[in-house]
């Protein structure tokens, strides 16, 4: 039995067993969320992953491991792609054993992977040269709200698409925006803002570390601007990795040199200026030529010399 | 009659008929505000600006005009300075008719400008020598809730100091952060505000000018990203002006240059390097030096070149 009866029967608007079995592909911090997700909806759920023991997870909650991307292919008519970047989505879409050719026609490709909109609108294209439709998905929120069917979704795609997929968007999404008719325009709104993320951590860590240089209580000082102007999203959820001292890894430093690299490549073309996001870029480049790649974007604040942040353990 | 006695009648904690009379020095767009609010409180308000309209307006809610800082300083032991910079603040209470000589010994001056840490810690020393007590104590909050006495106070000052104004502060504070016991330390957080604020504002417009670049609807961008990881105090205040396309300045370009030049000038003190910051202060004179200066702050989006812009009256 791979559903889960309980949440399904607590799920009042999701008909997923009309719907029929769909594909997940890429079980990281998000897929292994929306994995889970679609299981408690009822879904069928085939999924595959390059990591064994992840795998053994996803089955072990009742989904269904595919050896493949093409062999999960072959089971469904429906995938989304929850990999890292256009690189791994061209590999698992269009590689050895990818799922593309293997997909029966008329199939949804859902791509949720952070890429240039420019790389959304090629990839729509291959893909209906194929017989096959695109959704242009990418996703917001982090794992816990994938973890519990709450992302944000900046979707752009057909309408006739967006009707078969009512009850999948339904058992992931908390918020579900249509950007539009033309895949590309959910990876502009998702590139925008990822632009804003990147900037905004860095003047959080910018902000902090000044304040901790002028002899600012950290605590006070994270305390008061969070009920500011001065505030964001951003600020009030990376400083208190700082004041904790805790640098392990919710989003590394190095998703932002990729995240910012992707908006600025994609200004460039338009040749377009963006001097905070190119500033940002570059101080999560010292941070990961310094050996903070792998650590919490937070890190970035290590590039301020000179000062003492807070010690683990210390809360 | 100088004191609304309704108002005061329905604000129970306060007494401020025991707590004598208050004087405001500066009548600007949260100077106005708070004397408002002392008025409402009950307290018996002087006050002085540069301009004799907004004086008269002052008087006709109830307040007493005086003709210089020295003449007010004559009828109080507290008043609260709430001009544009550390010149006026020295200006008022040094300059000719300034208000520091007049005031009777031990007054408290609360000086709210938004001035460097290091130019509050003289202020204080300056004002003490003079057996004056100084409260460091930089607001933020707009001039409506400077209006609805519900700014936020970043204040530091002797305990006592704090206990003599209790009434005066619970008039016009939605919060009061005591930030310390030394003067500088109020100063010093509301400088990392404005840091993030005057980054925050700049970055929004480039995110928002990358959107209409690339071809995004400003509109829904705006609605997807005030609801995502990307969102700031200041994008979901201050983008509605831009999609307005209203440049009527709330608070001014011009404000921002200001404001992060402090910054840099403090933290250039320290040795200490602001990538960001910097940025954001060179996109705010590129506004200005194209003619923007007095317009809202903005109107930073329109140093992007190659892009429509929403139009006024268009929404």
């Amino acid at each position: 039995m791979t559903t889960d009866a309980t949440a399904a029967a607590n799920t009042p608007n999701a008909s997923p067993s009309t719907a029929g079995p769909v594909g997940v592909i890429g079980l990281g911090s998000m897929g292994f969320g929306v994995a889970q997700s679609l299981l408690k909806a009822g879904f069928v759920v085939h999924a595959c992953d390059v990591r064994p023991d992840v795998l053994a997870r996803f089955v072990a909650l009742g989904g269904v491991a595919a050896a493949t991307p093409a062999a999960l292919a072959a089971k469904v008519d429906k995938l989304i792609i929850l990999v890292v970047n256009a690189a791994q989505t061209d590999a698992v879409l269009f590689g050895e054993s990818g799922a593309a050719a293997a997909l029966p026609p008329g199939a949804i490709v859902i791509s949720s992977a952070t890429v240039a909109p420019e790389y959304a609108v090629q990839l729509a294209a291959r893909l209906e040269a194929m017989g096959l439709v695109n959704i242009d998905a990418p996703v917001s929120g982090g794992a816990i709200k994938a973890a519990a069917g709450e992302m944000t979704v900046m979707a752009a795609g057909a309408p006739a698409a967006f009707a078969r997929c009512s009850a999948l968007f339904e058992a992931i999404a908390g918020k579900l925006y249509r950007l539009g008719d033309t895949p590309g325009k959910g990876s502009t709104v998702k590139m925008i803002n990822q632009l804003l993320a990147g900037v905004h951590i860095a003047a959080a860590a910018e902000a902090m570390a000044l304040g901790i240089k002028a002899g600012a209580d950290p605590q006070a000082l994270f305390e008061v601007i969070s009920n500011s102007a001065g505030s964001s999203w951003m600020f009030q959820n990376r400083v208190p990795h700082i004041l904790a001292g805790d640098y392990t890894p919710h989003s590394a430093v190095n998703i932002f040199i990729k995240d910012l690299g992707i908006v600025l490549d994609s200004a460039r073309k338009h040749s377009f200026p963006l001097p905070l996001t190119a500033t940002a870029h570059q101080m999560y480049l010292s941070a990961a030529s310094a050996g903070h790649g792998g650590e919490d974007d937070s890190a970035v604040i290590k590039i301020f010399p000179g000062i003492d942040l807070p010690a683990a353990g210390k809360q």
